[in-house]
């Protein structure tokens, strides 16, 4: 069963381009190494330009787990934390 | 540039067997008609067997546009009616 992922992320206040470039490039390392991850987008809201969603699906939960432990991912997410205000909020999802 | 859309529907008690199978229907022929629609997947939330997530994305505003007056989801919004708590809630997004 497919799993559905929200991670909402707040950068700090001037971080914005920085973070938008860091995860674009990490969008694209997923997109490319990982066929389980059948969506992986960010999005800015509309209700604080600090706060992001990326909207995620992955073919299986196996599929959830190996993305969090790709080397890419990893090291993405240390150099984020340098640039968001606190840690992503996630929200799981089941698949119909 | 892309829209996301985030769609929380609240379905009513015993009414979910129904709306996943209205839902399902729906999210064929969106996924078949409409190229613009480049994401579109209902969820089940964790926190609420009642509440659902439907994880969307469209290729511009004029797609989303074109896909809320297609005829087939206006008839599903008709039958769906009866079949939720309240109206969907929607947040739209900026794709980066």
């Amino acid at each position: 069963m497919a799993i559905g992922v929200i991670a909402t992320i707040t950068v700090r206040d001037g971080k914005n381009a920085e973070f938008e470039e860091l995860f674009t490039a990490l969008t694209e390392q997923v997109l490319a190494n990982e066929p389980g991850a059948t969506f992986y987008a960010l999005h800015r809201t509309k209700s604080d330009s600090q706060v992001y969603k990326v909207l995620e699906q992955y073919a299986s939960k196996e599929a959830l787990k190996a993305h969090g432990q790709t080397e890419y991912f990893l090291a993405a997410s240390q150099k984020m934390g340098a640039l968001v205000a606190a840690a992503p909020e996630l929200e799981v999802l089941d698949a119909v």
